[in-house]
Protein backbone atom coordinates (compact mmCIF):
# COMPACT_ATOMS: atom_id res chain seq x y z
CA UNK A 1 0.00 0.00 0.00
CA UNK A 2 1.71 3.15 -1.02
CA UNK A 3 0.83 6.17 0.94
CA UNK A 4 0.40 9.94 -0.72
CA UNK A 5 0.67 13.27 1.17
CA UNK A 6 -2.51 15.22 1.73
CA UNK A 7 -2.37 19.03 2.63
CA UNK A 8 -5.15 19.73 5.41
CA UNK A 9 -6.47 23.09 6.17
CA UNK A 10 -8.19 23.21 9.64
CA UNK A 11 -10.29 26.05 10.43
CA UNK A 12 -11.31 26.69 13.83
CA UNK A 13 -14.04 29.05 14.91
CA UNK A 14 -15.80 29.75 18.02
CA UNK A 15 -19.20 28.85 18.19
CA UNK A 16 -22.46 30.51 17.06
CA UNK A 17 -23.41 32.55 20.60
CA UNK A 18 -19.80 32.13 22.36
CA UNK A 19 -18.37 35.84 23.03
CA UNK A 20 -15.70 36.34 20.89
CA UNK A 21 -13.43 39.48 22.53
CA UNK A 22 -10.60 39.05 20.12
CA UNK A 23 -12.89 39.90 17.46
CA UNK A 24 -14.66 42.67 19.27
CA UNK A 25 -11.09 44.39 19.48
CA UNK A 26 -10.15 43.80 15.87
CA UNK A 27 -13.63 45.18 15.32
CA UNK A 28 -13.19 48.38 17.39
CA UNK A 29 -9.52 49.00 16.17
CA UNK A 30 -11.40 49.19 12.23
CA UNK A 31 -13.81 51.34 13.46
CA UNK A 32 -11.01 53.71 14.98
CA UNK A 33 -9.52 53.52 11.34
CA UNK A 34 -12.53 54.75 9.49
CA UNK A 35 -14.07 51.22 8.64
CA UNK A 36 -17.43 52.35 10.20
CA UNK A 37 -19.48 49.88 8.51
CA UNK A 38 -17.62 46.45 9.27
CA UNK A 39 -19.82 44.53 11.30
CA UNK A 40 -19.63 40.81 13.01
CA UNK A 41 -15.99 40.53 13.21
CA UNK A 42 -15.13 36.77 14.49
CA UNK A 43 -11.68 35.68 14.69
CA UNK A 44 -10.78 31.87 14.57
CA UNK A 45 -7.78 29.85 13.50
CA UNK A 46 -6.27 27.93 10.76
CA UNK A 47 -3.70 25.31 10.97
CA UNK A 48 -2.84 24.12 7.73
CA UNK A 49 -0.93 20.37 7.91
CA UNK A 50 0.73 18.18 5.75
CA UNK A 51 0.32 14.17 6.36
CA UNK A 52 0.67 11.01 4.54
CA UNK A 53 -2.29 8.21 4.10
CA UNK A 54 -3.56 5.52 1.64
CA UNK A 55 -6.42 7.62 0.58
CA UNK A 56 -8.23 10.94 1.00
CA UNK A 57 -11.10 9.48 3.25
CA UNK A 58 -8.65 7.58 5.49
CA UNK A 59 -6.57 11.16 5.54
CA UNK A 60 -10.00 13.13 6.10
CA UNK A 61 -11.13 10.76 9.33
CA UNK A 62 -7.32 11.07 10.48
CA UNK A 63 -7.07 15.00 10.55
CA UNK A 64 -11.28 15.06 12.37
CA UNK A 65 -9.37 12.84 14.93
CA UNK A 66 -6.68 15.39 15.76
CA UNK A 67 -9.26 17.64 15.98
CA UNK A 68 -11.39 15.51 18.22
CA UNK A 69 -8.48 15.10 20.19
CA UNK A 70 -6.32 18.28 19.79
CA UNK A 71 -7.01 20.92 17.77
CA UNK A 72 -10.23 21.92 18.46
CA UNK A 73 -12.60 22.25 21.56
CA UNK A 74 -16.06 21.06 20.99
CA UNK A 75 -17.79 22.93 23.84
CA UNK A 76 -17.28 26.20 22.46
CA UNK A 77 -15.65 25.24 18.90
CA UNK A 78 -16.66 24.32 15.40
CA UNK A 79 -13.95 22.86 12.77
CA UNK A 80 -13.74 22.44 9.27
CA UNK A 81 -11.74 20.76 7.37
CA UNK A 82 -10.20 20.95 3.73
CA UNK A 83 -8.44 18.67 1.83
CA UNK A 84 -6.15 18.69 -0.78
CA UNK A 85 -3.71 15.67 -2.40
CA UNK A 86 -0.03 17.40 -3.01
CA UNK A 87 1.70 16.61 -6.03
CA UNK B 1 -26.56 53.77 -5.11
CA UNK B 2 -27.24 50.66 -2.96
CA UNK B 3 -24.74 48.70 -0.74
CA UNK B 4 -24.71 45.11 -0.45
CA UNK B 5 -23.79 43.20 2.65
CA UNK B 6 -20.65 41.11 1.62
CA UNK B 7 -19.02 38.10 3.98
CA UNK B 8 -15.56 38.03 3.94
CA UNK B 9 -12.93 35.47 5.26
CA UNK B 10 -9.43 37.11 5.87
CA UNK B 11 -6.70 33.91 6.17
CA UNK B 12 -3.53 35.33 7.65
CA UNK B 13 -0.61 32.99 7.69
CA UNK B 14 3.29 33.32 8.81
CA UNK B 15 5.16 33.92 5.97
CA UNK B 16 7.57 31.22 4.40
CA UNK B 17 10.46 30.92 6.56
CA UNK B 18 9.29 32.61 8.91
CA UNK B 19 9.93 30.66 12.69
CA UNK B 20 5.99 29.38 13.97
CA UNK B 21 6.59 27.75 17.35
CA UNK B 22 2.94 27.55 18.02
CA UNK B 23 2.86 25.30 15.09
CA UNK B 24 5.79 23.10 16.19
CA UNK B 25 4.05 22.54 19.65
CA UNK B 26 1.03 21.58 18.01
CA UNK B 27 2.61 19.59 15.86
CA UNK B 28 4.35 17.78 18.79
CA UNK B 29 1.32 17.47 20.33
CA UNK B 30 -0.07 15.45 17.34
CA UNK B 31 3.11 13.31 17.79
CA UNK B 32 2.21 12.92 21.48
CA UNK B 33 -1.08 11.30 20.86
CA UNK B 34 0.15 8.61 18.30
CA UNK B 35 -0.28 11.13 14.60
CA UNK B 36 3.56 10.83 13.92
CA UNK B 37 3.66 11.32 10.47
CA UNK B 38 2.09 14.85 10.59
CA UNK B 39 4.13 17.24 9.03
CA UNK B 40 4.42 21.16 8.63
CA UNK B 41 2.06 22.73 10.78
CA UNK B 42 1.06 26.15 10.85
CA UNK B 43 -0.84 27.89 12.79
CA UNK B 44 -2.48 30.97 11.26
CA UNK B 45 -5.59 33.39 11.86
CA UNK B 46 -8.95 33.87 10.12
CA UNK B 47 -11.01 36.75 10.42
CA UNK B 48 -14.48 36.67 9.28
CA UNK B 49 -16.24 39.97 8.81
CA UNK B 50 -19.20 41.65 6.99
CA UNK B 51 -19.44 44.98 5.99
CA UNK B 52 -21.58 46.80 3.16
CA UNK B 53 -20.12 48.33 0.19
CA UNK B 54 -21.87 49.31 -3.39
CA UNK B 55 -19.94 46.48 -5.19
CA UNK B 56 -17.71 43.36 -4.87
CA UNK B 57 -14.59 44.80 -6.19
CA UNK B 58 -15.05 47.85 -3.71
CA UNK B 59 -15.68 45.28 -0.94
CA UNK B 60 -12.39 43.60 -1.40
CA UNK B 61 -10.33 46.77 -1.55
CA UNK B 62 -11.97 47.70 1.44
CA UNK B 63 -11.22 44.28 2.86
CA UNK B 64 -7.21 44.76 1.51
CA UNK B 65 -7.26 48.09 3.10
CA UNK B 66 -7.87 46.43 6.46
CA UNK B 67 -5.44 43.86 5.87
CA UNK B 68 -2.85 46.24 5.41
CA UNK B 69 -3.35 48.72 8.03
CA UNK B 70 -4.38 46.00 10.84
CA UNK B 71 -5.26 42.46 9.77
CA UNK B 72 -1.83 41.28 9.13
CA UNK B 73 1.79 42.28 10.16
CA UNK B 74 3.16 42.66 6.41
CA UNK B 75 7.08 42.16 7.39
CA UNK B 76 6.08 38.08 8.51
CA UNK B 77 2.71 37.29 7.06
CA UNK B 78 0.58 36.89 4.34
CA UNK B 79 -2.88 37.41 3.88
CA UNK B 80 -5.95 35.67 1.56
CA UNK B 81 -8.91 37.54 0.94
CA UNK B 82 -12.07 35.10 -0.08
CA UNK B 83 -15.17 37.46 -0.58
CA UNK B 84 -19.42 36.09 -0.70
CA UNK B 85 -21.98 38.03 -1.50
CA UNK B 86 -24.80 37.66 1.40
CA UNK B 87 -28.16 36.96 0.34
Amino acid sequence: MTNRSFRARVTVRLGRGVNDPQGNTVRDGLHALGHEDVREVRVGKVIDLVLDAAAADEARARVEAMCDELLANPVIETFEIELAGEP
